[in-house]
C-alpha cells in the first residue's frame, strides 16, 4: 500500500475516497480546478489545476504510480499518454472516453448486445425533426446531449413540438422513452484480475406524480428474479467495458419487468453513498481495492438503508446554513454527510443522509421526518 | 458546526476523530509533540508542540472555540487557564486531571460509593511491605504506578516477596487483586446537557493461561442482568465524574458476579474502536457532538464484532511490514485501519482489523484466520 495514487477531481467523491484510503494508511493525492474544493479542506496533499490541462495532468501524474478519477470530465488524451509512459490508469482512458460521449455509450451497448432503449445520433434539430416526421420517433420521447450532461443536466423531455423550442440546438441523441416501472442502480466493482463484484441493487423512489427523486432505498423493492437479473446485467455491462474499478449501472425495470441500461458512470457513484455504512466495504474502499491490485472487499449489505440527498433550496444562493440540523443529528441511525462546500446553490448537492434500521417503514418515517426539519439555506 | 476545535494530541484517536469530524465538516485542529504522528499525514493543520508546554498549548488555544484531548497526559493546569478565558474545555480540566493520577482515581470511588477494588496509597517499597508484614495485604496483589502508566505499562503483579525487587520505587498504590471472571468496558458519552449514553458492553478475551488479551467482543458474552448492570454503573461513573463527551469504564466481573470499576478513561478507547463500524454512530462521532454541545447520535449495535489490535511483533523494530495483508484485506467482514505509523516496536499498536458478522462463531474463525496471516514485522 506504498504506492502513490492521484485523483482528479477533488470533490464530494473524492472526499469520500480520501477518507476510505487514510483508513488503510493510503497515500492520496488530488488535482481540482478549484482552491476551495472539497477534498482541499481535509486532505494535505490538493493541487490547484484544471481536470482538461494536459500541463497540469501531466505535472500531477510525474510522480504518481496510479491515477484514478472521481468525475469523468477529464482529459483521456493526457491520462493515456501517462498511461502508455508506464503509470496505472484506472480507469482506463480509453473506457472514460467511451463514456464520457452518451452516444458512443449507446452504441456499444448496441453493438455489444446490452439491453438499453431505441436510440439515434443527430447533429441538428432539423435533422431530428425530420425523422420525426418521417415516423422514426412519436412523442414523448428524451433528447440527451452526447457529452458533459451531469446530474440530469443535459436531458430534456420532448413531450410535443413546442418543446423543440429549448432543446438542445446540436450534437444530441433521440433516445425511445421507457415506460419506467422502477429506476434501479448497481454498482459494481473489478479487480486487476477481472474478477467483478456487484452490490446489491438500490432503488431510487420517485414522487409519484412530479419527475422529483425523493430517495434511494437499499435493497431495492425488486423480486429476488429482478435482483439477480440487475447484478447478471450490471456485471455484463462492467466486463464488457472491461474497466478497472466501479463502475455503476443505472437501470430502468418497464413495465413487463424487462431491464434496460440507462447510463454509466466509471467512479464512485450517487448510488453507492450507503454503502459507507451499510455495507461490510464500502465502494470507496474497494475502488480504492481495486485500483492498487488488492483484492475486493466484502460487498455485502449489513442493514436496509435509505439515501436521501441534502439538496440547496431552489430559493437560495449564498453562504450556506443548515436550519434544524441538529434535530436531524438526533435521529436514530441517521448518518449525516456534509461535504464542506460553503456556498449554496439552487439543487446544489452539499451532502447526504444515510439512515440505517432494519425496518424499511421506519426508515420511510425517518425520512419525512428529515424532510419537514432540514432546510438548506442562506445565513 | 462552525466552531473551531483543537485537539491535543494526533497519535490514532486523533487521526478516528478526524475522520469523523470531518464526515460532518466540522472544522479540527491538532497539537502534537511529534511532527510524524499519526494525524499529521492526514489532516491539513497539525500544529508542532508538547502536550505539557504551557506556551505550546495557549499559542494553540488561542483561537479555538472548544478544545478536547485524545490522551490524558496533557498540561491541565493550562487547559484550566484556557477554560477560565472562557474557551470550551471538554473533558473539564479537572476531571483529566483526577484520572491522571490512579491513587485520586481510586478514592474518588470509594469516596463515591463505586464499587472498586480494596487499595491504599504509598510513597515507597518499604512502606507497603510493612503492611504486607501486618497483614493488611496478602499475596497476590498488584502494584499501580499513580500516573503515566498507559496501555498495561506502570502495572505490575506481585505475588511473592520476590517481586518486590523489580516493584516500582515509589508513589503508587496496591490494589487487592480480583478473582477476575470477565473483563468488561462501556464506553459512555455525555452531552453538555448532562444526558449520558453508554454503548453496549465489550467483552475483552483473554488467553485461557498466559495474561494476554486477544480479542474484543461486542457484545460481552454476559447475562441481560449484567449488561444491564455494567451500564448502569458505567453511567452513574460518568454521571459523578460530571464530565461532558466520552468516558470509558474499564470493569472486572468476579466469581460472584459482582461488578468493580477497574480504570477509565476520558477519551476514545480502544475499547469503543469497533463503534466506527459496528455501531449506528461511533464513539469518535458521539465525542465531536457532545463537546460542540449537538444531541448525542444513536449508540445501538448494528452488527456482533470481533476486534483485535494489529500489534508490532516483540522482535521487530524499524519500518514497518505488514506481511499477509493482502490475504487477511480478503476476508470477508474485516474492516482494516491502520494508523499510519511508519516504523513498528515490540507491541506497539499499529492499527486494528473489526470483524463484523451475526455469528460469533463466524467472528472467531476470521480472527484465527488473521491471526496465522498477518506478521507485523519489518521491511
Amino acid at each position: 500500500m506504498n504506492q502513490r495514487i492521484g485523483i482528479l477531481g477533488g470533490g464530494q467523491l473524492g472526499k469520500m475516497l480520501y477518507s476510505a484510503g487514510s483508513q488503510l494508511d493510503m497515500d492520496l493525492h488530488f488535482l481540482d480546478g478549484q482552491p476551495d474544493c472539497p477534498v482541499a479542506k481535509v486532505a494535505p496533499s490538493v493541487q490547484v489545476g484544471g481536470l482538461k490541462d494536459p500541463k497540469a495532468i501531466l505535472a500531477f501524474g510525474a510522480d504518481k504510480d496510479i491515477l484514478t478519477i472521481e468525475i469523468e470530465k477529464v482529459n483521456t488524451a493526457v491520462l493515456e499518454e501517462l498511461r502508455q509512459s508506464g503509470k496505472k490508469v484506472f480507469p482506463q482512458p480509453h473506457v472514460i472516453e467511451l463514456i464520457q460521449d452518451k452516444g458512443r455509450q449507446k452504441e456499444f451497448y448496441a453493438s455489444d448486445d446490452i439491453p438499453s432503449s431505441d436510440f439515434a445520433l443527430y447533429h441538428s434539430k432539423e435533422a431530428a425533426r425530420s425523422e420525426v416526421s418521417s415516423g422514426r420517433w412519436t412523442y414523448p420521447f428524451v433528447q440527451k446531449m452526447r457529452t458533459d450532461g451531469y446530474d440530469g443536466r443535459g436531458v430534456h423531455m420532448i413531450r410535443s413540438e413546442a418543446d423543440w423550442d429549448d432543446a438542445f440546438p446540436n450534437n444530441f441523441l433521440i433516445e425511445a422513452a421507457v415506460d419506467i416501472k422502477k429506476e434501479l442502480a448497481v454498482v459494481t466493482c473489478t479487480d486487476t484480475q477481472g474478477h467483478t463484484i456487484c452490490y446489491d441493487p438500490v432503488e431510487m423512489v420517485f414522487h409519484p406524480e412530479a419527475n422529483l427523486l425523493l430517495y434511494q432505498l437499499a435493497p431495492a423493492d425488486v423480486s429476488a428474479s429482478i435482483r439477480t437479473s440487475a447484478q447478471k446485467l450490471a456485471k455484463d455491462v462492467a466486463q464488457k467495458y472491461g474497466v478497472v474499478g466501479l463502475l455503476a449501472v443505472e437501470l430502468f425495470v418497464d413495465q413487463e419487468d424487462q431491464l434496460l441500461v440507462n447510463e454509466v458512470a466509471p467512479r464512485p457513484h450517487n448510488s453507492g453513498h450507503h454503502t459507507i455504512e451499510a455495507c461490510y466495504t464500502s465502494q470507496y474502499e474497494n475502488h480504492l481495492r481495486a485500483i492498487s491490485g488488492l483484492p475486493l472487499g466484502d460487498h455485502g449489505l449489513i442493514s436496509p438503508s435509505l439515501l436521501l440527498n441534502i439538496l440547496g433550496n431552489p430559493e437560495c444562493s449564498g453562504p450556506v446554513h443548515y436550519e434544524g440540523m441538529e434535530k436531524v443529528l438526533a435521529i436514530a441511525g441517521a448518518n449525516v454527510h456534509l461535504y464542506g462546500k460553503t456556498m449554496t446553490k439552487p439543487y446544489r448537492k452539499m451532502g447526504h443522509i444515510n439512515l440505517l434500521d432494519p425496518d424499511t417503514s421506519v426508515l420511510v418515517e425517518r425520512y419525512q421526518q428529515i424532510l419537514q426539519t432540514l432546510k438548506v439555506i442562506t445565513k
